[in-house]
Order: C-alpha cells, then sequence, then structure tokens
C-alpha cells in the first residue's frame, strides 16, 4: 500500500487533507523547504522541525553529483543522512539539469549532461531517475519530465509534453512500490488548455499516488499561471493530492491554495532569508535598509522564531551589514517559520469555511501603511 | 561591590573557582567563545549556551565601529543586543587596532585610526575604552594597554609595558564601577621576567577585579608561553581570577591551567570550526580529507553536540566539499562543546586533585593511533 491522502475539508476549490506516509503524516496545504544538497541552507535540522515544516525537499541532481546517490544509500539514505526522519520529497533531477548542468543533450530516452561541478558526464533517464530517488529513500518520488520552458509554441509545448507522458509511463514501469512511498506523475502543457487537459487525462490513465503541476513559475507570471491553475486543477482527481512545482511568494501560495493546490516548494523564502528579504505579517521587508539600523522593534510581533522573539530589526540589519552568518541563519529560520504559519492558517480556514476571509485579510496586512 | 571570585580548590598550581558577577556565576576554570561583532559567528545564542559556555566575549574594536556603542547602548546594552544575557567580557579595543586598523598612530595618550570597514577616522584613550565598555554593557572590561609585540628588545618591551601601566591607571580612574560588574587589569612584559615582576606589582598595587596575562600567543610559541607562565602567574593574586588572552589550543590550554590559569578566549575552535578543523578527543581531523567522505563514524562518539549525534563524518565532509553553511554550523557547535567539555574535565579533576592524570590521559588520547 503506498502512501495515501485524506481529503479532510473542502473551501469552495481549496482544500485541507493528510497525506500519511512512510515516515509519518502531513497536513495540507503544506509548504517544503527546498533542502538542495541534503541540508536546508543555513538550518539545522531541528531548526527546520521548529519552523513547523511536516515534509522537505531534496535535489536528485546534486545529490547523484555530490555526495552520489549510491553514497547516500550507503550511509542509510537521506533521511538519515540529513537527519530528516519525516518524509523527504525529491525531483526527479531534470529541471536542474536543464538548468544548471553543462553541455546539456535531451534526447528520445533522457538526458546526458556534464556536471556544474566537475565537468564529469553523466545521462539521467526515467529509468536511473527511479533508481537514484530509490537509493535516496525518496518518500515521494517524481517522475521525470520535460520542463517546457516559457514562452513556447503550442507545437513545441505539445511535443515537449507527449516526452514527458512518455517517459512518466516509463517511471510508472520501473518505480519500485514500497508501503508508504508513492510517484508523483507532472502535469505539462505550458499555457495551453487543450494540452494540460490532454497531459492530466493520460496520467490519470497511468494512475499517479499525486499528480503535480509542473512547467509553471517560468517567467509566465502570476496571472496567467492563476488562469492555467484554474482552468487545469479541477481536472486532477480530487482523491490524490496536488503539487505546484517551484512557487511561490506568500501571494502566490494563497491564490493557489484557493485555486486547489495542496502542495509547495520553493526557495524564495530560503534564498530570500540568505539575502535580507523578510517575508511578515506585514508584507516584504529588506533587512539592509538603513531604516531598520536603529528600530528596537522585533521583525514581526507575531511571530514565534528566535529572530523575531530574541532579537530587534537593529540587530538583524547590523547582521547583514556586518556580514556575519547568523543574519542568513535568522532570517531563514524566520521566513520559513513565516510560510509554516501561513499554510496553517489557511488549513484552519478551509477547515473553518472561511478562507475568502483568511486571504482577505492576509493580502491586507500585507499592504505598505500609509502613516 | 564588583564581581568577585570564590576560590574553591586547588592542585598544584592550578585551580577551580567561582566568578559571581552581575550576570550570573561562571564556573573556572572556563574558556569564553569569541564574539566578535555581537555574535559568535555561524551560532545563535541558544545554540552557544547549549554548547556550555558560560561567558562570551565581544569585541570593542568591531562593535565601537558597527554599529558603534552608543547604538547598542540605546538598544539596551550588548547582552540585550545579541540575547546573551549571561556574563560578557569585551576588549578593550587595542590589540584589534593594532591587528586589523589602518594608519594607526599610537602616542602617550591613545590611539589615532581608520576604520578598516569605511576608513572613517577615530580615536581611542583609556577614559574612551571605559566609556565605551559601559556603554556596551560589558560585565568584564579589560583596561587599555598596549599588547607589546613579538619579538621586543627589554627596552622596547619595557617602554610599552610603562605605556600601559599609566593607561592602567586611567582605566583604573575612569572605569565606573557597578555592583557585580568589574575591570581587569592586564599584565605586559613580553617574555622578560622582570618586566612581568614589575608589572604585577604596578597592576596588583594599583588594585584590579582580575588579572589577564597579556602580550602571549603572539608568536613566541607554547614553550615560551608555559615559561612565561611558570615565572610570572604566581606573582598575581590569589584571591582574583586570571585571564590567559588570546589562548589557545586545547594543549595550550590544559598547560595554562595546569599553571593556574582561570579564564580563556581564542578562536581557534570557531575559526577551526569554519574551515573543516575539528577538535575532538581523539585529536585534529581536518573534515575536507577524502578519508572521511564515507565514514559512517560519528566525529567524536564522546560529544553530545548535534554534529557528532545526529550525523556521521560523511555528512559533514559533504556539508563542506558542497560549500554548504551547515559544515561551519556544525563544527562551530562541535568545536565549542569540545572545549567546554575539555574545561569541565579539568574542572572536575583540579578538585578531585587528580589533574595530572587527567592531562596525561587526554593527551595520550590526541595520539594518532597506530593501527
Amino acid at each position: 500500500m503506498t502512501l495515501s491522502f485524506t481529503l479532510q475539508a473542502q473551501d469552495g476549490a481549496a482544500r485541507a487533507g493528510m497525506l500519511h506516509t512512510a515516515h509519518g503524516d502531513v497536513s495540507t496545504p503544506t509548504f517544503m523547504p527546498v533542502g538542495t544538497a541534503g541540508t536546508v541552507k543555513g538550518m539545522t535540522a531541528d531548526a527546520v522541525r521548529a519552523t513547523g515544516a511536516g515534509i522537505v525537499l531534496g535535489n536528485t541532481y546534486h545529490l547523484m553529483l555530490r555526495p552520489g546517490a549510491e553514497q547516500v544509500a550507503a550511509l542509510g539514505g537521506l533521511h538519515r543522512f540529513m537527519d530528516w526522519p519525516g518524509p523527504i520529497l525529491t525531483d526527479s533531477g531534470g529541471f536542474q539539469i536543464m538548468s544548471l548542468a553543462g553541455l546539456r543533450k535531451l534526447d528520445a530516452d533522457g538526458v546526458t549532461f556534464r556536471s556544474h561541478i566537475d565537468g564529469s558526464a553523466h545521462r539521467l533517464t526515467p529509468a536511473r531517475s527511479m533508481e537514484i530517488q530509490h537509493l535516496l529513500d525518496a518518500t515521494i518520488t517524481m517522475a521525470l519530465d520535460e520542463c517546457t520552458p516559457f514562452p513556447a509554441t503550442h507545437d513545441q509545448a505539445r511535443t515537449s509534453m507527449a516526452l514527458s507522458l512518455r517517459w512518466a509511463a516509463l517511471c510508472r514501469e520501473t518505480f519500485v512500490p514500497r508501503p508508504g512511498y508513492g510517484l508523483f506523475g507532472i502535469v505539462q502543457g505550458s499555457v495551453f488548455a487543450d494540452l494540460r487537459q490532454t497531459c492530466s487525462a493520460a496520467l490519470t490513465a497511468i494512475g499517479f499516488d499525486g499528480y503535480a503541476v509542473g512547467g509553471l513559475a517560468v517567467g509566465e507570471g502570476q496571472e496567467a499561471m492563476f488562469e492555467v491553475l484554474d482552468h487545469s486543477v479541477h481536472q486532477l482527481p480530487a482523491e490524490k493530492p496536488r503539487y505546484l512545482m517551484g512557487v511561490g511568494t506568500p501571494d502566490d501560495l494563497l491564490g493557489a491554495v484557493e485555486r486547489g493546490i495542496d502542495m509547495f516548494d520553493c526557495v524564495i523564502p530560503t534564498r530570500g532569508g540568505r539575502t535580507a528579504r523578510a517575508f511578515t505579517s506585514h508584507g516584504v521587508l529588506n533587512l539592509r535598509n538603513a531604516a531598520h539600523a536603529a528600530d528596537p522593534a522585533p521583525l514581526d510581533p507575531a511571530c514565534p522564531c528566535p529572530a523575531c522573539t530574541r532579537h530587534t530589526r537593529a540587530y538583524l540589519h547590523h547582521l547583514f551589514r556586518a556580514g556575519e552568518m547568523l543574519g542568513p541563519m535568522l532570517l531563514t529560520w524566520h521566513n520559513l517559520t513565516y510560510y509554516q504559519s501561513l499554510m496553517r492558517g489557511m488549513r484552519a480556514a478551509v477547515i473553518e469555511r472561511r478562507l475568502a476571509a483568511y486571504a482577505a485579510h492576509t493580502r491586507q496586512n500585507w499592504q505598505p501603511r500609509t502613516s
């Protein structure tokens, strides 16, 4: 019996649910912090847990190159390696090969590329992606796909989507099911409603343990992204979890949950944390700004994280100005805590069927004050 | 009533004691992690506490330039600024001006210099050093001195020491006593026994709440340093704490405690933690070494820190190879934990009058295995 999903409540298209896995349950909607190379940058595993995260993401591309999937397996799997006994989702490797690797060449059977670390040659196929994610011991394995670049013509998007579909079938065949583990398929089709519909139907026919919406957050803009969600999310099986890949800002998360998405991952809160960009219940701040130099107020009075309960904005500003590691550490902690509190807030609102009010109130608080 | 010191036990020249301050008690011998710019690099204040540290050090030079002593005071002092309610010792600023600042010029009344950050002009005098440390709210204030460079002729060392003595008297006059706070004098005199003796006697006549041995760990080598301690530590008042500035390796700490030192500070464990250099009960390791790439063993099985209880040597190696912040974070945590466990071990051994055996056993374990 693979991982399962319980749909607990609905409010319009929005959903609250529970993902049951071999490594524990995760309430949805959920945001997965990105643990690229076996670590959420700047965070101990204890700190990640303290933010309220229930599941983290690992990057197949990074881990297959360093330390290597076989190495991680020999050390007991990614959970033990990074001290995260909870659920882990790994991506397929395809997206990062196309964005990071050198001399990459896509063919009908897979992709050949050179490591961005040492230039060594590698090949990833649907079967090898399944094998790597198995070696990593991923709770949730993602099918290997081609993330269609944006913009794409209808023809380009159709050809690309057809390749992803063929690979999805190969992934389904080679994935080794284990109790409480699962394989997700990925819907492509760019911004074209007919292609998204074809892809969703074909993936559903193959049958996956969850469905991801891929090929978004690649430059199309929030409006186009929401439009795609509006016309395509409802085509996915209601009884399976839905994952919007690589999204997004807090406002993106609100809009996507309102449109029926259950799972997210994004580097925005962690990358922002390293570059002094703070996400708070009162909007976005840049802590390098001189306005914060003497400010004794907490970053976000509503936040329970150490950056907010122990320190002033002036101290956080000082840490970034002085180039101290503790600045990125504390702000990553804060941003992830804020993201998790937003997810918890949306979940509670869905359960109580007041998501519209919660979203309006949250967006209102993000507006700059006019005092 | 300024801070006080209780001498609890002696074993040969070695001592175990308790420092009573406005910000709590500290058992000695004690090692003070260096919190240069209001943060122990790579550590939250909670993590520093978890290593067992009882007192930390702040650098006057760094803090007076950024964010500024008046700024720290306006934010409630360094304790609140960095979330360290325990005791804090600040250095006088003199040592780092001479090693870091630009266009520095020493005269009879103080030192004029340019900030290494923005080139701005500053002046530090004994009175201003006292004022800055007061503004920072330092539990222990250090007198402004000139750290005599090594090597120095007897004449150079005498002239330099005389300047430091005159400044020490000015510091004593301008220091504002508060209950549970204190001012330490600093013995100079390079490696010359007669100068050290003269300086110790003169400082004792002025009267300080503790005495530091300065001008060591500046290139003279461990043997010469221990020789200076052998002939000079006993000249300091037995009822006051003794602080060896800027020292050192674990072996330095063992030897200095054996010679009657109570307090230490050094960047070795923190800087080492950022550069993959691990101090363990079985000696020093470099975690970048390929030998650790597949090693499932903990870094130090005897250590209770997260790096050792949650992770493998292979994982720590991976983090340093991948350039992940978590490598420096975990290894700093480990090194500070090891240093604190060494101090606790020495203290217990002094109390039970078995320091010689403890030191021999500890040094034996540091030797490379011949297996």
